[in-house]
């Protein structure tokens, strides 16, 4: 089943593996007229790729994008866009004893069990190259967002135990923090507790927030295609993910009604206002106008260089070692992937909501 | 856009309002051959209506589903199956005073801003009753599953501040429990909790745990479709839903590699098996063969008899109280709708990996 | 798999048997603000009902249409619209004799090989009545259509070897005609050949022909999606439908490019203008902003009384008699029929293309 | 909206214009096991690229097919297949004239209301170049048909009057003849049509027949996801197609239904056959596990050098030639993107159909 597209008017399709020639996107449905340029999508890619710090591993890999189709004259046709990034640094050998070996915490098992053999090539569609794709197409969605005024935003706001300060929290040091924390003090015991981590052969998990500002009241499809359901399932969708909340999350199940029910107040201009935001921007399924707030859990890296017991191909299950590259955290470059996600999924709502009203349609065939 | 279809080979359509003339499904995809009959979907639709208990408005519907479609001789054709059910109590006066009012926590506003109109009839699409196209549609998920030896099994794992205590858990008893928890401890102080939030005209969230068993392995089209994400986007479509986890969920972000890993350890029989199951019984988005664990949290229902500060349609705040009939709690009844969208989502992926590998295809052609 | 849904913004799903308890349709992203009411959509029902003449069936059917959901105070909510018709006369010994037969040109043979079991009742899903469904929806896209200027009709233009006169119709004459034919000569001719069909215990064939005026240029998403090839899926999945043309149809094979490409030509008052639309409208799968002109060919009921060999469940090659209700032609009441597939095409194009250009949507989220 | 994909399951999203850097497609949801190598895919893409005879147009490209991801050892794995053909040969000068003007019979005005601009680079999107994806995906569902005993093959049966003679077919000619006809003496004659209309500056329509063999009985999804219906779309969204028919097509107008349905007789050996395929393999819209006969009628190229009246960008109609390299037909390479739409389409419906009928699902999942 064709399970690599995500989107249903604004829609993308990505492919390739860390071990073939390439990985790229196709992002089919983007409106005309809009500007975009290697240089849009390539500022999106130099955040997630490695070497950048210590804490991600040493893959030479430059990653430059190639817009192949879709654009003319600094500007979106309308017809698909195909964007390419070529494989350079694939060393084989890092992976050579694990060709017989399922990985804990890795989809060996599972792809092999689906498809019927074992592509022991680094974790081929299920690596964190393929978000390459991802991020690619999330810049196109992001300057379609920026055509309509809505941004979007994400930080790490946790790794293990160490989590920021929500009174402290300053957007301008996240790209100067390794750690991509918004909260300078919270980086540093960050990344303290990681060094001890790669000590130990260990990996961390972690917390990713994304807020999104400026998005319309309106958007999402109830009752399934609601907005909160679909940035689940897209925000689900990545790698090592085991959690997705919207506002308060989790915790709403320990509140009552009286705490959690977003009530207006007035401003002293006499304007009201909404006086909160557990419900994190959605109601209903559908926008309420005010900032989403979504939080992500990511798992540890599997792949670490402590002995562990694995399966093998032949049934039995023995203790073996994970040679090669293992990066003691994912969180810091999943970064843009869940910004990525978010602004493609606010995409495609909001070419979906400009039918939900006989009046939008009038508007748009009146002067047409 | 079309929002209220779900699935893409098993695919449901479900339609009408808590005030409209009655509440249904369409449900398109269904293979041919699986026996049917109106008690198999009754049993499900008994375990959400209201009036069970007194923590349940006591709504008087009988909620009798009626096939119209789709079945002969006792067993599914293959055509499309249209299930109905009839509003009988609608009781318009119980909703007079919020015609020009926004219920806070409710979607009136949301819905007002996308669909430019304000429909007061106690909710609409958005309320409670939406969810019996679900369940009768869950109910025949259950019957497929049920030929391919997959259950599934939802309960209430807290309450407010009330949890189960795991080490105890008897699922004899789910059904014994006004609250649907699988413990009578626990059982018990949650309804006193409850008594205590309808004194203070006040209500609370609660945690759903679903649990699917005998899930073959290989179910999930990464890297966008895969099975987490398409739960996930599921369970987020049911009213309230705020959080949606996988396995230990967002427990994963504190924990280590080498405690999250799933290993494996030898029986006594010198057989293998999966040591733990943090991962939840999906790796990659695809099922490994083990329990699938999902955890949904629910907001407290927004519906409280407390005085709150409201906006009104002429965009003042002002203060007010929203009579009619308010459950302090929603978890006990969306118990079964948690196990239908769960139903739903494997039965549909059932479908979908039957089309994954040559050999399966040459399974089903060659004898045909 | 989900065959009965068609449309991707504006979807439609129906369901219904002839010999169920009823037909119906359940349509799901219909913009809010919609006038429609009941009669709207009896309307265009009335059109397509057995008993109108001497050559259609005498099945007593009122096919009165009920609106369940999706409408308030008379106008369209947004949310889906579910339409229901009973059955009344289902003559089940009608059919008796054929419980053991495939009936030659019916769907009897491949629904076996298909679904794995004979439902002999009447042609089931794939019998006329199930074009109550499409017919019911198709009047609820026309309301859309109309919102926005767009107007459909259709006719009956060949009834076997008898042909309109192109110079000589009259769209006025269309409902008087018992075989819908807009040229009173032709229609009296079909109604000879037609008797001497029926004399003779067999059927004729026919060709329907549709104009859509008043659609807007730009409509049609390439290179799949195109205008054209949805319109050609829409009409050939009308049963007994075995070739759709669009424009000049099969004759562009026999025509040179002088001669078959739309040039213009400078009106009298200076203004240019399409001098010819041999393209019928529709260029690189896009709509041009001239009348759309689609025909399609149905072949004859191929229920006839005349004695045939045909196979049976034992798989012996047998000659029998069709007994039961035969029409000796199907396309007097297809007409409604390819009404109602074209607007439910061009209502989902119409949504689909609001998506096309910046511009579009600046327009629509400027002032929301 | 994303109209550049095609399928359900077997999906394909195909991307590039004549006039960009290249031009390719990414195929999902293939089944896992397949046999596919670079030259299972050139040899489609031979079959349609210019310079072959006289009568297409001398551009010089080779067309190398890529595959960028997807395979492993031969073999496909159930991952997206990306493929890339780089554009060599893309003369721009040959169109300098009609940047402000809209060509007759081309989709540069329908383009330009879509999108609101004009690209102007040789036909974009709409350009013959872009059935390099569709021809490309083609050869690889033609690998999973051959898996299963399913062939498809196209062949030219007209251009302009002159028609092949039915009695004398041989299919061993088609790739001999010039123009693709199995008929060596219509051939010649179509050949000297073709010189007459080139010295004229002029072009031909054609038809084209497809014949798909060996597929199994119970493809196709009723009600609106018909084989027959689908195929229509398919190969209606072929650039120039004006026509779909299926077995006799439009004859089936003029016909009785004791002429057209398809009867049984008896063989010698004593084994029913069926006797006639007016039907063209399909009943109520399933395959019935006869040959399936498609034809498709093609406009004329529209790209004369003649004079020809022709509306510009400021909104006048003026007299202009079109310079450039011009076909004075298209059939003769459209024959392969016959069959690739063909194949596309019904490799789709064989994995659709897999999921029609729980005792497939129990063969797949019991020894799984």
């Amino acid at each position: 089943m064709a399970g690599s597209g995500f989107g249903t008017i604004f829609r993308i399709n990505t492919w390739g593996e860390s071990h073939g020639k390439g990985i790229g996107v196709v992002i089919d449905g983007c409106p005309a007229g809009i500007p975009l340029s290697e240089e849009d999508i390539q500022s999106w890619l130099d955040r997630r790729r490695p070497g950048q710090n210590r804490y991600t591993t040493a893959r030479a890999e430059s990653d430059a994008v190639e817009i192949l189709s879709g654009t003319f004259e600094g500007r979106t046709t309308g017809t698909p866009i195909s964007l390419l990034v070529r494989n350079q640094d694939q060393r084989s050998r890092d992976y050579g004893n694990i060709a017989e070996l399922y990985r804990p915490g890795h989809a060996d098992y599972t792809f092999d069990r689906k498809y019927g053999f074992r592509d022991y090539r680094g974790g081929g569609r299920s690596s964190g190259r393929e978000t390459i794709g991802r991020v690619a197409a999330g810049a196109v969605a992001g300057r379609l967002l920026a055509e309509l005024g809505v941004s979007v935003r994400a930080y790490v706001s946790a790794i293990g135990p160490v989590s920021i300060d929500r009174a402290k929290m300053d957007f301008d040091f996240i790209e100067q923090s390794p750690v991509r924390m918004p909260d300078p003090a919270a980086s540093a015991a960050a990344e303290s507790y990681l060094s001890e981590c790669m000590r130990e052969l260990d990996s961390s998990g972690g917390v990713i927030e994304c807020i999104a500002s400026g998005v319309p009241a309106g958007l999402g499809e109830p009752v399934f295609e609601k907005l909160d359901a679909n940035l689940a399932k897209a925000l689900m969708s990545i790698g090592a993910v085991k959690a997705v909340e919207i506002g308060d999350g989790t915790a709403v199940s320990r509140s009552k009604g009286s705490e959690n029910n977003d009530c207006c107040a007035v401003g002293e201009n006499g304007v009201p206002y909404k006086a909160s935001n557990h419900s994190g921007g959605i109601l209903g399924g559908i926008s309420d106008g005010s900032p989403i707030l979504l939080r992500v859990s990511f798992k540890p890296t599997p792949s670490i260089a402590q002995p562990q017991q694995m399966l093998d191909r032949s049934g039995n299950c023995r203790e073996a070692v994970i040679h090669g590259r293992h990066d003691p955290v994912i969180v810091p470059r999943a970064v843009v992937v869940v910004e990525a996600m978010t602004a493609l999924t606010l995409a495609d709502h909001l070419l979906l909501a400009a039918a939900s009203r006989i009046d939008f349609l009038k508007k748009i065939y009146s002067s047409h």
